[in-house]
């Protein structure tokens, strides 16, 4: 039995309980695995029941305060002290500068022994290198793979490309900006409409600066390159630009030319950046709609690509639960 | 100090050894990684070294024979007596319809608490369940990434996926059929021309039956089915279909309705099958050349998509030696 603390209860966090519930018999079939939520951390306070929460009746909540097992006041770094658990799971607000509260709450708890598994970027492309060092000097594993590109496997490529050598890294890591570009070259959309209806899909946030601008894709390149290629660069090494320059003329001419115009992060030869390429039509890069992509260039098998959609509750819960059932099958 | 026997010395064989050599201080760098070649068997005998032997001068001999180290007459089978080993890596020749002489070295192996690695197929489609069986009485790993679009990582998946809950699964998991249809369709090629020049690129075999039959390709369909969705079939049970049957006149009307004819291979609702297929232009399986990719499709998260080659010596090479890492990583 995995016992786990989760931080954040907003869609990814619903939908992480929503999946092990649902898939309770096919995941104990498969991986012969079984959880229980022992702790639930909000901003306000906690849901805590040390014999495991029962989901079924929260889920029907829509004001998990009303739940009996509900402290107010109660902080994720309180809970951390107070409940036992494997594993810590944070998908709470974090801020873009500093990494906090997300990056205090996971050290603490590598420092009480928990394994931890993040979607939220921000305390690794922060913070990466001192997060590894208190996993490393506690023997905990860190998951990680719903920050970069939700569910789709690219960070577990470092395992799993293992034997092909990645010498550098492309890819298409933000949904809104490609759904946005897509829906410019293939309906002739305007930027402010096919914003407009990224946002109306829930593509992008309320305010989509940090997808437009190019930043929230600059943060999955850093994390990429550190893993994968040994570099210790934090997003403020990287060259960042977004797609607001775009226009219909430039995606018009581009396509006389066989070519689309992508949002494409790139590690390779040192540098980090971000910013609009020019895509042969047939290329791999040329997917449309919100789905992202990754591609590893190899010195001995040529380019790995990997692709499915980058964003969503379910998307980044099915990705922390990927981590939190590999953590189970190697640790417990 | 991973020790290993190497069953076969052909392209696949001799890239493995090679980029052991060439890789031997990033490896050991970026994964701790440290290996010694105690065997390697061939048809008419067998390299024995207890010691390790020395690649680096076997590498500069076209015939293996004539290092000191060779022993005529030993089978692999005897290897595996009387050399011991941590993994056995199996990348020789086999009959497609027995499995032999692979499934029985394998299972020896095995019973000697060997690990193994394979890049043949044919046991796996033929015999998985067996395997497998053996694999869990001595708890010991069978990798066999390669088995199925070499270092392509689709049987990873497993893991890398386990979040996402796969609930079928298809695939262009032949690169000669991809190559030969690509080349009919981008270049207007007669399907003579191409498979000539599939088999002058390296792609087919001398004899591309296997290839252009389907035959090839429903092996691999057979293998991740069993893998992913908790099957027991072997490729009796696939209905196979290849790509002697496409015209040019087929394919030029398939692209009036902007679509493409592929080979595709799918494990759905409890069937395998392998044909061709109209594919969409802007599909994600619209790959072209060479290229392999698998698709997972999942409960929770929509569609995952894996591109790579799918063969070739380096390509399996890499996707023997991932393996290999990656038992040395959960077992050494």
């Amino acid at each position: 039995m995995v016992s786990l603390i989760i931080v954040g209860f907003g869609n990814v966090g619903r939908s992480l309980a929503d999946i092990m519930l649902k898939d309770r018999e096919y995941l104990h079939k498969t991986f012969g695995f079984n959880s229980e939520i022992r702790a639930i951390c909000e901003l306000k306070g906690a849901l805590i029941n040390k014999n495991g929460i029962d989901v079924e009746n929260l889920l029907k909540l829509n004001d998990i305060s009303q739940s009996s097992d509900w402290v107010p006041d109660k902080t994720a770094l309180d809970v951390v002290k107070e409940v036992d658990a494997d594993i810590l799971v944070e998908c709470s607000w974090v801020n873009k500068d500093t990494g906090e509260p997300a990056v205090s709450t996971l050290k603490a708890a590598m420092n009480r022994k928990m394994h931890i598994v993040s979607s939220n970027k921000g305390p690794f492309y922060l913070k990466y290198k001192e997060l590894k060092e208190v996993a490393d000097k506690n023997e905990v594993m860190m998951g990680m793979e719903s920050t970069v590109l939700s569910a789709v496997p690219a960070l577990a490529a470092k395992t799993t490309l293992a034997g092909t050598h990645i010498k550098s890294i492309r890819g298409i890591l933000n949904g809104t900006c490609n759904y946005i570009l897509s829906q410019m070259t293939q309906n002739g959309s305007s930027f402010d409409d096919a914003l407009k209806e990224a946002k109306d899909l829930g593509y992008a946030e309320a305010d989509p600066t940090l997808d437009i601008n190019g930043y929230d894709a600059a943060g999955k390149i850093v994390i990429l390159a550190n893993v994968f290629l040994g570099w210790d660069k934090t997003i403020k090494d990287a060259d960042i630009k977004g797609i607001t320059e775009v226009t219909a003329e430039k995606i018009e001419q581009a396509k006389k030319e066989n070519k689309y115009i992508k949002h494409v992060c790139t590690a390779k030869d040192g540098k980090l950046t971000a910013g609009t390429e020019l895509i042969p039509m047939d290329s791999t890069l040329a997917v449309m709609g919100s789905l992202n992509l990754v591609e590893f260039e190899t010195v001995h098998a040529g380019p790995y690509t990997f692709i499915g959609r980058g964003a969503g509750g379910p998307e980044a819960a099915a990705g922390i639960l990927s981590d939190i059932i590999n953590i189970s099958l190697l640790k417990f």
